[in-house]
């Protein structure tokens, strides 16, 4: 099997398993108990949010864990705009997960106004079109660290300078779902509010993600109950989950070089498809440039994207229908949607998303494969 | 060890880390995904709903997934209550716990009105005074299934009968978080038309709860974005989680004796303790009484809680100290100020919380550890 939709999710890696393994059967005791073996339940937790914090840079700020990335969103989002004082214009980049975009009715229920602003030709947010918009009414921004289609990276950087320039009471929200670890990140420095990860993207398990925030940041939470995590998420804690995401992250972490790791092997498979396919379009930004991630690659094939999905699964190669979040439906998803793209290139779109699980050699077999179903299939189109 | 904290939270079982492991490291696949091992992931997630549903006598029913037992109760209270035409009443019983308390300010933040009903002096919830209060504005009742501090199984089917008799439009939700597989339920048949569930406290993992809901029953999601559940909870399925929750609620209903077996073990304990601590005070229901859960068992015992509860952790006896939950607090719990229980009563109170683990000769080794604790600090109290 050469599996490579790691944007949809990845598979735990041994040091995850490992990790959930002892909090599941050595240290399963309720971390809010008043007894030593409960107390230490509680010491590994705080030793796992340390580890995800240092692997974000964001050594100063401070980090709650949820039960998803689509949660931390949420939390952030709709959990800082219930503190606003009076309605205020919330900007949403366009092609935002629906995690993001999909908190339009919660804010507006609240009285605020939701706008999204589109990306260019490449997928990449148009800060033109952003700095246009912002003004003093502006209670936050949410933009996405990296697409989950086109693997565009954003400019978050340029997006926090405008923050602080135009609107400097503004909170502004990063989605680091598809970005963290896999895109170079030091949170402290960033001008970042906010920032969301989660566990399963970056090989561990599904069922928890965290919220980073600046040390300051006001929010309410999204469940009450118990008052865990400083009563922002109430519930006990998923501590199996905890164990197994920092693992992941100092896995990871571990792996300085796992950015040009990654970026040779998209680019290998690239290099490979671009030589063999005349028809091969790419969705999103130029992959040889500084604003493509280095493990997402969106190719329109001139072959229907679920036609060319389940032929390469046929060959053993499992790859993304656009994002995993929409294969159940049917209309143009959000990224296409925002860098107008045409439904021609939303229908032939492949994915092709890596993990640190990936090799060289793979991209290479996976490429013949491609080319194989390219070659049976855009033939068969044309008769 | 004899850990008899099993309210807080319980060991996983064998059958849950079974399930868990083959979720982590071969199904691990996002069930939103297209390619057979996705669609394999997501027919898992299928059977696990399905045995749920059975475990809880819900086959007419929906269930819904969430991150813990608190966010269904936050789904359950605040998602039904966004959907009320109009203002309404929401009564919630005195002695709930802090998820289900703590969703006052979201209902008042819509408008609502939230009441609350006391209980007797043995925790049961007063049905008189419940009574009284029932009109045709309540849009929603909460009343927990046991409670996790005393213990007392509240009177739900009397509950539902009142409801239908007072105010048919109203929905009725419950907290079996304490409850579920401990104390019998057949939910279709139940008039309840909301339930929570939550694995960690029957020997599944932490970090997965859900929601039966009666078919019809009209919710808003608390978390948006990609659809999952039915759109009720997006977020990737916490697999892992959910295949050990079924797992571990298909070991439990296996035995059809728990009810029993774990009254058996809680009497004995009892009997032995009243037999030799003259100052014994049950905080609850009489423990061989039915309103009584089978696995709890709450006593003041003329020693301070926590003094107590160390003493017994330096003879390897683990019990609780009120609920979990408020273990970390100085204000008096929800479920002793619901009775009217006094400062005394609560200031001394240990909770003995019985799990499918526990055999009947550790209830004489913890009788024997607790009188010996009890002599020494009674004795150093009365000096």
């Amino acid at each position: 099997m050469i599996y490579l939709d790691n944007s949809a999710t990845t598979k735990p890696c041994e040091a995850a398993l490992l990790a959930m393994r002892g909090a599941l059967e050595t240290d399963w005791f309720n971390p809010s108990a008043a007894y030593g073996p409960a107390v230490r339940a509680e010491k590994k937790m705080t030793q796992a949010r340390r580890a995800l914090l240092e692997a974000a840079g964001a050594q100063s700020a401070e980090l709650t864990f949820t039960g998803s990335g689509s949660e931390a969103d949420s939390l952030a989002i709709v959990g800082s705009a219930e503190r606003f004082h009076g309605a205020r214009r919330v900007l949403i980049f366009g092609g935002e997960h629906p995690a993001v975009l999909n908190t339009r009715e919660q804010l507006e229920r609240l009285g605020h106004t939701v706008e999204t602003f589109p990306a260019r030709r490449d997928g990449v947010a148009d800060l033109e079109k952003l700095a246009a918009a912002l003004d003093e009414n502006v209670g936050l921004v949410s933009c996405m660290q990296v697409n989950n289609e086109t693997g565009a990276v954003q400019p978050v950087g340029e997006i926090a300078r405008l923050i602080r320039e135009k609107c400097p009471g503004a909170l502004f929200h990063v989605d680091g779902v598809q970005g963290f670890l896999r895109v170079p990140l030091a949170f402290d420095q960033s001008g970042i509010d906010l920032y969301t990860c989660s566990g399963h993207k970056i090989h561990g398990p599904k069922g928890i993600g965290a919220l980073i925030a600046r040390k300051g940041v006001r929010l309410n939470p999204r469940i009450e109950g118990g008052g865990q995590e400083k009563g922002l998420r109430s519930g006990t804690e998923n501590t199996a989950g905890i164990a197994g995401f920092a693992a992941a992250a100092q896995w990871l972490a571990a792996q300085p070089k796992r950015f040009e790791t990654l970026r040779a092997a998209k680019l290998r498979l690239y290099a490979r498809l671009r030589a063999e396919i005349p028809e091969l379009r790419v969705n999103g930004p130029d992959p040889e440039s500084g604003v493509a991630a280095p493990h997402i690659l969106n190719l329109s094939l001139g072959v229907r994207g679920e036609v060319m999905l389940h032929a390469l699964e046929a060959e053993g190669v499992y790859v993304g229908n656009g994002s995993a979040c929409s294969t159940h439906k049917r209309e143009m998803s959000a990224a296409f949607r925002a860098m107008n793209a045409g439904r021609q290139a939303a229908e032939t779109a492949v994915r092709f998303s890596l993990g640190m699980m990936n090799t060289i050699e793979e991209m290479d077999a996976a490429a013949d494969a491609v080319i194989r179903c390219y070659k049976t299939y855009a033939a068969f189109q044309r008769r």
